[in-house]
């Protein structure tokens, strides 16, 4: 497996674009689309809120058959518990599908923004956006329809593999966006991936859906899941490779594909947190379960007081034990032990759940790195989890603060 | 039910004071005591974290036999997961009965600062503390004793009660410290009642736990649940009352006094929340459930984006709706109504899971108060809730990235 350039666009048979049409007063791009060459298979995970915005309430029923042409975005509106949203949602859907010459069924749609703001005041220019659009996407409109996606994220994110199956090439490539209303709990944020894989509906749900576990879902910048989550996959089999089945070692080499992919943008998302100076990696090892490394790793990452610990570069380790214990998971806090890490160094703070004697010019200087991983040996098991979070930082709170206005 | 002057020395028989010892740098009070001249019966709750402080195990052991007769308090040190920690709380609680001529068993401990760092090298300062204090425990010493618990708290808070029962006035008072590391998860925490009730251990115990989960457990600052977190009440039995028991009339005038009491705390700590400027109470009406009520009541004082929104006086609601939708609670949406309340008058901002057109110029005044009421209607059934919170503000991330400095 080896990264590669190109995006959502990686992958062959995909063109993809971005531009403004209005709903961002400031001017920036805010409508994007991927389209396939060819029919693919595609699946989605969706967010767990009880609350949820129109596009998932039409992607669910899109994906009934299992198959894509394409997928139109746009940020600076939600669209979801506003008036008009799920004629709004299915219209922009008309439109891109009208434009491309392909049946309206085959399109769906995803949007982020403002939630309770109805886009019927803004549709005309919406409709406008799309017939301007589908003319321009084209292989390299990957970067452009990774901006138009963006709200109060800073970088667009993109990433791309490809891996060798039956002696083809496959690639697979991915854009995402989120940076706030970021917590684990299914999809987590938009993330739109395509690849040029011939792939079964079961077989790439099943994938889909065990990666999201593992990457997104191992995200938290504020514990906040949004009503718009969605991860979409688009698989078109231009590669001509052999239809990948699950249980087999394509489907794992596939897998293991999609997870690094993911894991990578996971990373972006988590770095990228609202007002964020620190990227968090939280690794529990010898955990009696995954679920128990998994909850205590959420916990840390989730918790307000580790992350503002961390923006202050304080190696204020009680907070992590603390939050550990209120996770949810039973443990033995006598088997704890943890460190600090980073690119200037390690520090051990806490060895069976006692504070060690540490240089506390060393920890400032740990915590002084942008990728701070807390490293946790829980003693009592062999599994192991890994979660990304960002620090709470003034930012965060000016950010959203003012996100209205 | 009246409320009245003189926190934990409202109650007959109760003395109390505070003095600084040298646990914290500042000068500022460290050290409290609690003394009853009878045996008090006792009952308390607990952190639910699974790192529990040393004066957990302590006081839990204590309470087996029911009665105390004081309680010896810190702050500048929680005395948690650091070397010697038991020991020293034991030590404590000897000196302070050694002082006051008592047995050693009949004497608790409290403590509260920074987890993880040892007391040992502090021990000689605390003793000495104790026997300076012993002889200057007084009638008018609660002030004193609610500012030595106090860490990053900014005022101090006492509140007391008063009723009669057959004929006796009987009186509850309290005291409370909490500011941050505070979430809705039994104690949430430190917090002293006294009674000079006559009131046997079960009812005692019964009434407590009940009233804790009405007031305490529905207050968030920061979604963080201590190590050190614990509620303790003392009875004396002085007001000369028939001693109380459960399902009785009497009963039921003291569960709700108490209630009184400890939803009054409540607010207090919601208010001094680290660095809050507004307090936020959300209460849920019409749910199907008090479970459900208290989910999305909690869900929306917990969520940053609510608490960073209120911070901007912005009317930001569909973040409200969002917090609800990832409580837990199963909901229609379409059934949700709200409004922002304060003393400055009253906005509606979402009818049937729709937003509502309203004058952002009166959501924004309706904001600006110190006090916000965020009162959802969900439609669905008689059962409510109300919780306290805070808002997110640039203070809380100044205070807990500096918290050790």
């Amino acid at each position: 497996m080896k990264y590669i350039t190109g995006g959502v666009c990686a992958a062959n048979g995909f063109k993809a674009g971005g531009l403004h049409c209005g709903l961002k007063g400031s001017g920036k791009m805010d409508l994007a689309m991927i389209v396939s060459e060819a029919t693919a298979t595609a699946a989605a995970t969706y967010t767990r809120n009880v609350v949820q915005a129109a596009h998932i309430h039409v992607t669910r029923g899109r994906l009934e058959e299992g198959t894509l042409r394409g997928v139109v975005m746009n940020s600076g509106n939600a669209n979801a518990c506003a008036q008009d949203d799920l004629e709004n949602a299915l219209e922009m859907c008309a439109a891109a599908a009208g434009a491309l010459g392909v049946p309206a069924k085959s399109v769906t749609v995803a949007s982020t923004g403002l939630i309770g703001q109805s886009m019927t005041p803004k549709m005309a220019d919406v409709k406008k956006g799309i017939s301007a659009l589908c003319p321009i996407l084209s292989e390299n409109g990957s970067g452009d329809a990774a901006r138009a996606i963006m709200t109060t994220d800073t970088v667009e994110k993109e990433a791309a593999v490809s891996i060798e199956l039956d002696g083809k090439t496959v690639n697979i490539g991915a854009i995402a966006k989120g940076s706030g209303m970021i917590h684990p709990n299914m999809g987590t944020m938009l993330v739109f991936i395509t690849t040029d894989a011939a792939i079964g509906g079961a077989a790439l749900k099943s994938a889909l859906t065990s990666v999201v576990g593992a990457s997104f879902n191992r995200v938290s910048v504020d514990g906040d899941t949004s009503t718009n989550d969605m991860c979409l996959i688009m698989a078109n089999g231009m590669a001509g490779n052999s239809e990948i089945a699950e249980r087999t070692a394509d489907y794992e080499i596939f897998r293991e594909a999609l997870l690094g992919l993911c894991i990578r943008l996971s990373r972006s998302i988590a770095a990228d947190g609202e007002g964020a100076s620190h990227l968090i990696t939280c690794r529990v090892r010898n955990a009696e379960s995954e679920e128990a490394a998994e909850a205590t790793s959420k916990a840390v990452i989730s918790s307000s007081l580790v992350k503002s610990a961390i923006f202050g570069n304080d190696a204020n380790w009680g907070r992590v034990l603390c939050a550990m214990g209120y996770s949810g998971a039973a443990f033995d806090p006598r088997m704890v032990s943890f460190s600090f890490r980073s690119e200037n160094g390690s520090v051990a703070v806490c060895e069976n759940g006692r504070g060690l004697d540490f240089d506390e010019e060393l920890a400032s200087r740990v915590l002084a790195a942008h990728e701070v991983i807390i490293d946790i040996d829980m003693g009592s098991g062999m599994a192991e989890c890994t979660c990304w979070g960002c620090d709470l930082t003034h930012d965060y709170v000016k950010i959203n603060a003012e996100y209205r206005t």
